[in-house]
């Protein structure tokens, strides 16, 4: 079979949006529930036996996040919203012209979303695309149902795929810019980060064995916010699915927090980057070695946020099959036995927060 | 003298950006470098004795706020950045057919500007549009640099005029859509807030006498920053700066403080409204008499807030004449003797918040 | 019948730890748990048809509020912990000496406290001093508990009597330290506040006609925590239980809020003051035309602030008659045609804060 | 040599209020002024060519910290202030039947402070008693002088000590109570928490070889201020000086970062703690084997943490030799090969957080 091709020149890729909503398949619908619901405070749009449709307090759209009650845990979609109903037309042709395998909806693949597209893209993610949508109360007023660690937005998704400039060739061909990218002095690309909405992202690419999900992220007003989850989850004996943070990403000047859910799933918990919205909004180039791209204040990634990632599913919910990544990989060379980094270029002085931690 | 048309059906307007900077003339530019710079914060791209060009720590573009020493205090200039250097003579041509001066400029009209046109459009505001700028450091990781009250991004403007649906008509037609309102259930409307950006506003229009600047508003990342401000002009001996709030917005659902500078400029601080990118974003309509719907907390709106206003200048630098608003003044009726407000729509309770307050 | 004396020179006085709860009668005891329980977020330690017991997050004591239900809303006891049982036998005898009335329960006098003596004292105030009492899981690492406005401490009273340097000399007599006051050029004294514990006050004198209760006020952890209640009061329509705030202290320094619940009992939410428990700690002394001593950034005061406060009980439930202050009201020399304020002493120019606002 | 006795029954130990300032010697007095006044942020109060008098923003005695220039970095005294001036006789008088050697010097050891006496303690290190001080301006108002991390009290101090109950027999001899503390199902003491104000500690104990540092730890208002520190040390490149944290403690229920000054003297920065000051305040018992009790939200504790401490002075300035911790260490007996820690009490599934991270 040929591989669908990156781009199709001549054709008009769709008007995307922003990121809308994500579909995961869960194994445990009832652990889930009390993961997204009982502690995160997603709210319930829908949900029956083998569903749960939540979104966040500022939210208008039926949903940011669909759980679906499966046999295999695995990311079923990443949905885009675009501009007019015609961009659907477009994505559809736009990715047949590729030679993607595309599947079409009127009736939409979810409840509460309209005529809608998914495809396989060229990096074997399941992609949808849809403008009709409807419409729920957004609740941003509604300050009696806030928790203390309430979130408010979906942000981002973030994307592991072994050739992170392949990637990006294909996604600024639908539309998305570059915000900021993690390099090495060689040109390696280890991460790039793509915007449609006015923030530092919609979705991210991470170099690594793909295609998988690397997480979804929620953003929340404050950073307090962020803490509060952390103290939540400690206070209910579950801080072992804090897996990383919190902190302050380098990249993106947002403040953060990974946690797993029931299945594995990765959210982040994020707040405060900045506006990217001009057409010539400065790049940042990070530098792979720098210790501080990643976490600002230099505290080491865990290895298993490097390693780990769902599993994403074909259009007919089977598993995708995974193809290594073959240039070198962000963890092996900044951390461990083979990797170095510095806090302050040319300072050889390794200290307790570089070597010692890991 | 015609009047200018409000809209150019069949020309294309620009594509504006967002709001980019506001020129404000100041009588003691000391006086004024005191309150921005020491006080706020902001950050000088480029000062000399008769200038100082100020920028948000989050901004990549030369300024925000440009202040220049005159004679008599006023607005000279609201500033929108357009998407590609094409939108200028788009711009000009736009108002051109409107019946409006017009002013190119390619060596632009400030320092770090280049190619502008500058326009009195048909509300009497004096606008600018431009793409070229100089790139200036995006100060945003530099956390050495931040106070307590940091200011980081440029939110929006506000302007006064005394026909609001008029003035709606006008900038609908450059690409401007509605957010949110204040109307009655006559249909009279007080106020309305128009976005490009994906922001509740990139510029407002409160009903009143005009053309006049009301406020110029800059973001910070939290709410602790805005009370920092209250607190350092209480330290300061400079509480009489504060002419409304800190308060949380019904209208934008912002937290919000707003400030006089020593001409009697207004400025805004504001932080955390939401989401409005999407094409159909939800329009909020709110009554007049909605004790809510200026601060969401029922605290008064000080009668200055809805009678002061700055003075625009033309593009000579003389002063705006002033036209009087016919329809009822949202002050008249909602406050005082001759206005009512409501907690809770037909509860006839007035309690102390609402009365005994003003 | 004799008055009560001030002091009792010779006698030793209870050793007061700090103040611990308050009871309030109150008319409709569902609309108060909604308020206290529901809005508040207080824990309930007990409830029946009749009472409910009420405690902060990080309290281990039974209670610190005790809701019971009756025909005249007021304040019922001001009660006060003690630091050895033998300190309630040592109250008892010095209240007799100053020939207050009082009485001793050894069975407590509300659930969950033990021996107990209840006095008239010499202002007119139902005081309690206990040891004995039971202990209750602290809450304070229960985060599943927090709301947004999370309520972590009772952090003092605040009396209402008409002459403050007579409540003084009683009260240091007990052993309260003055930490601030407001006072005139002329030495009158409006207002002061004491302590036991190491913040700025267990409980405070405000002149006026008394003995009422001016509020009790309870801490939260950070400044958001109490702009969180305000938002929640919008949300639920009740903003106009906002009667004053939120803002900042001049007085103590503290971060602040006053709301009123539904029999108009008056509390405060603060945070934010500072450590007092050294021996020689400075007392701030505030001139009363000084328009940042009550609110730091100049926001007016509330009239009703002044005026109102919830009358006191005495020992059989029945309302204490109130004495009106004979020297000048605060409110008569700072706000109004017959007062005035500064924001800069020496400053004859009253801005739109001062003058404008009332 | 007779080695000092734990306790003197019969004699009346001083009546300790706080701890009050730490004497630090460093080697390299600009790089330590740079780290605590231009990165930090804390107030000098007097400075010369080899020392440096700072204190915290809420302070109104002379000082908090001192910092003096020396060969060898170490701590040079930890200082309490005393309720009157006859409790400096006290301790005096009780550290000599003790057996310690003491040093009284009526005209103080340090610039600010008068009459004092300077004790070596049966642990081994140097404590100062002090009544008389010069008082300064509590800055607590002067919120221009506040950076976004300001640091507003002295909060503790933390001892490294071979034997945990022998400190503590001694510490309760001299007037501490304990709060909470880190024990194993044998009764084995890991670490203890003394207060004499009304916050979980004044002084703590950590088992380990000793006599040395662990810590000194400053307060700020709220947990924001210690995140923009963080921000800070990365913006210059110093976030190697970020040793532990930011995270939740579970003992105390504190928000805290851990950084290291130029020569490794450990700063803890603390906010958040809860009211101990009542007489029967319980006891927080943690299992050294929880993996919640030193970080609430399970991140794991750094070696170096466990490990270094700074050597403390005789009165002569001379290093005190370290006596070896004799019972198994905290650190061995909960992470790596040889150690064990849960989430969940017999939850044996070990995540990701215990032992993949060391």
């Amino acid at each position: 079979m040929t591989p669908p091709s990156l781009t199709a020149p001549g054709l008009t890729p769709p008007d995307i949006v922003r990121c809308a909503y994500a579909e995961l398949v869960v194994t445990d619908l009832a652990a889930s529930r009390e993961f997204y619901v009982d502690i995160l405070g997603l709210v319930v749009s829908y949900e029956d036996e083998n569903t749960i449709y939540l979104r966040s307090l500022e939210e208008f759209i039926h949903h940011n996040l669909v759980l679906r009650r499966g046999p295999i845990a695995g990311a079923a979609v990443l949905a885009f919203r675009v501009r007019t109903p015609g961009d659907v037309d477009l994505a559809e042709a736009y990715y047949q012209a590729l030679g993607c395998r595309t599947e079409r909806r009127p009736d939409g693949f979810v409840r509460g979303i309209g005529d809608a597209v998914r495809v396989i893209d060229p990096l074997g993610f399941p992609y949808e695309f849809f403008y009709a949508v409807d419409h729920v109360e957004r609740l941003a007023w509604h300050y009696e149902l806030y928790t203390p660690g309430a979130l408010v937005r979906l942000d981002h998704f973030n994307q592991v795929t072994p050739d992170v400039p392949r990637g990006l060739e294909y996604l600024e061909g639908i539309g998305f810019r570059v915000t900021e990218d993690i390099e090495d002095e060689d040109g390696i690309v280890y991460a790039a980060w793509m915007r449609r909405k006015d923030t530092v992202h919609d979705t991210a690419l991470t170099g690594g064995a793909g295609p998988r999900l690397h997480h979804v992220a929620f953003s929340t007003h404050e950073k307090h916010n962020i803490l509060a989850i952390c103290d939540k989850l400690g206070a209910l004996r579950r801080s072992d699915a804090i897996e990383r943070g919190p902190g302050r990403h380098g990249v993106s000047n947002a403040f953060y927090l990974y946690i797993r859910d029931p299945d594995g799933h990765r959210i982040e918990i994020y707040t405060q980057d900045y506006y990217t919205g001009d057409p010539d909004n400065p790049v940042v180039r990070w530098d792979v070695h720098d210790n501080q791209r990643r976490d600002w204040w230099g505290n080491p990634v865990v290895p298993s946020w490097y390693t780990d990632a769902s599993v994403v599913l074909d259009l007919d919910g089977v598993p995708q099959p995974l193809a290594e990544r073959e240039q070198p990989s962000e963890m092996a060379v900044t951390i461990g036995a083979d990797g170095f980094s510095y806090t302050r270029k040319g300072d050889v002085d390794e200290g307790f927060k570089l070597g010692a931690q890991l």
